[in-house]
């Protein structure tokens, strides 16, 4: 179990290199453990959990404190809160990561070659992940989770103002792993608030082989601008709706809807509209409607402006902007190129929907449109690793390499070659 | 078809985004294009090539003369000759690039989430490749061909002593490419010898998805620190050959001396031999001497020259030397256990061999060893896309994440989700 460097009277340095040399061995022995006792480490953390509400409450209660007096915001105390629901919620997920299958050692395409030898690829772990997020400590246990099921080793940095909530959720989950026979350095958490230590850990080549940032963009831009070691990284989501005028009308109203009001801090909401001019006038002024009444406020281009008068006008910067609140550009567009051509522009490639019955026009959105998620006739906020089936989610990738989208498990593993011969030799 | 920027009185900096925005704006037609007509553009070029051999023997002669007057050496300027079987070669590479299935818009695991959305993944080209790469000019047609039947577009800088050779073939790609109606900047060639565009090839974020070097360790590792585009990397191979107690004594014989005579200079070649202390008796003095008898230069531990005398004594460093040359150092050890305690501790984590008939054995070093390839009972030589069945290989991978061990076409593809509703919203 580590101690804060403060405590030891080490360098920052030297502590995060010997949170990271402790790493590489627990990676090591944990890409050999079996699912068996991988589920049986993640059960006993979630009974563990669920039998430490007192400690975690307790504990939390000095980061609330702490928060308080340091001015936090309302919303960030919120985040950082451990309420009853929470900390079931984590014992919960951890259960749910447990019923998951493990994709690790599963060997694909086996296949004979002419030269008599057998190729196929087997799934692997990634090795040692590094994870730093902000304030919510239940991501803890969230990640913890999702790094040991996959075989991997963690070492997790959370926020500053989650501190004593963090510690004690490493505790728990070193315990856990500990009774279950797992190496306790399988999750590590760096204990010091030293922002020097991130600063060490993205460029520990030698012992991390990946960097999930969790958080704002300040902090997601930092790290991959600052790292060495590869980052998975989620920027912004600049997510489009484009209704077609070939678009059944309620479904279109219904999906614009949603993708902007069901939630709107999230990156799979989305930001701007874009309508065809054959369809503005029988969509624009029933949606105008519900989302004023929903009070999100419009931005809409000239031409949408004719048809919903006394909204505002869309700047040029609107186009790019990703509001995480109840705001929503609109664009009335000549066809699907000119839609897919805004796209190709403004968006983030995360998310983007096409409303359409015409199969031809669906089909080229699909392939045309260079997202992590391309969708016909359904709600951009489905981009989601539970909503897509990949039963836990460490975070939506905007990288094009290793993974893309939500990323669950699989996306914590590599693929290695494995070739099978009986003294074959190369001629 | 691009300009040098010495000509055209730009700089560097403006020369090489210009290339960047052409390239992005060909890769977006690249991705669209279907798979008929990218092969035809292939066959095309082929066709090209094979009609031009005076012309690009005319042009090679320029490098090899500024070559020879620069003082290359007599390997250089081979590796840089355009033989009349290495030009066939270009054009036949080309067609069998063709003939390959083509990955682009496969969609896999398409299925029904309880929502009622369908899930699925489609296979996508990455967008814009740069690849860098040292003398051998045939490597401007493969590279130019991976990446075209691959659907991305292509930013190629070769070395400087090739370039007469490359901007012939570079030009006749791109008269092949508009001959079958393909963008003709889906390929192109940075033509200029200054060395600060590739410094800013690698950082062209805006532009570039992927950096691919081929060629020595130094110009890898210096485009790794400096790039910050993603690059796909080849650095060293130091491989090894494990021969169990339990190894079957033909088999290990035949595959320790193919995998280290068959060819020296290659990545997969083995550079240590590991050897169970229970057979060493029994190996090593026939396997000595084919060695000695074939001009390799054998390094023992002390254990092994109690057995092979006369040979030299092994370095601390000796474990980590990527020979490249007809040298092999040989370690005796315990059992599989230290053998692979050796691979975690001194391998580049490129391709690994146990021989055995142990079948437990076998399974636990399959698993457990964390190198690119690993293999039972084969030598290390048939780590090689084709020997794989990529069909075209544009390097082996060392990296962990996206592309590991050979890299084919596939290798320069990437996912999207897709997602297909009838107005679904989320709940």
């Amino acid at each position: 179990m580590s101690a804060r460097p403060e405590a030891m009277d080490i360098s920052i340095s030297d502590y995060v290199n010997a949170i990271g040399r402790r790493a590489r061995v627990a990676a090591r022995e944990m890409s050999k453990i079996n699912t068996g006792a991988k589920n049986a480490a993640l059960l006993k953390i979630a009974d563990l959990i669920d039998a430490s509400k007192e400690k975690l409450q307790s504990e939390n209660q000095k980061d609330l404190d702490a928060g308080a007096s340091n001015g936090l915001s309302d919303a960030m105390l919120d985040r950082l809160a451990l309420t009853e629901e929470r900390i079931s919620g984590m014992a919960d997920g951890l259960r749910q990561i447990a019923s998951l299958s493990d994709p690790v050692g599963a060997i694909t395409d086996l296949k004979y070659r002419p030269s008599g030898i057998q190729v196929g690829s087997m799934c692997v772990p990634l090795g040692v992940i590094g994870i730093i997020y902000e304030s919510r400590p239940n991501v803890t246990a969230d990640a913890a989770g999702i790094c040991l099921k996959s075989g991997n080793a963690a070492i997790l940095r959370g926020g500053s103002e989650a501190i004593h909530s963090n510690q004690v959720i490493a505790n728990i989950i070193q315990a856990g792993l500990e009774s279950a026979g797992l190496p306790s350095d399988a999750v590590q958490l760096i204990e010091t608030t030293d922002r020097a230590a991130v600063g060490e850990l993205i460029k520990m080549d030698a012992y991390v082989d990946v960097i999930i940032p969790r958080g704002g963009k300040g902090l997601i831009e930092r790290i991959s601008n600052e790292a060495t070691v590869p980052v998975i990284k989620h920027l912004h989501g600049v997510c489009h709706v484009y209704i077609d005028d070939k678009a059944d009308i309620k479904k279109a109203v219904d999906v614009a809807y949603n993708a902007k009001t069901q939630r709107y801090g999230t990156c799979n909401t989305m930001e701007t509209l874009l309508v065809h001019k054959g369809i503005a006038k029988n969509v624009l002024p029933e949606l105008g409607k519900m989302y004023t009444d929903a009070g999100v406020e419009l931005r809409g281009c000239a031409q949408t402006l004719e048809i919903l008068s006394g909204i505002n006008s869309a700047t040029e910067a609107d186009w790019d902007e990703e509001y995480l609140a109840p705001i929503l550009s609109i664009r009335i567009v000549d066809d699907v190129d000119e839609a897919m051509d805004h796209i190709d522009r403004h968006s983030s490639q995360h998310t983007e929907s096409i409303i359409t019955e015409d199969f031809s026009r669906a089909r080229r959105f699909l392939r045309e449109v260079d997202s992590s998620s391309v969708m016909v006739n359904a709600s951009t906020r489905f981009a989601d690793g539970f909503e897509y089936g990949l039963g836990a989610e460490i975070g939506i990738s905007t990288n094009k390499l290793h993974a893309r989208g939500p990323v669950g498990i699989e996306g914590l593993t590599t693929k290695k070659f494995i070739v099978l011969g009986d003294g074959h030799i190369r001629k």
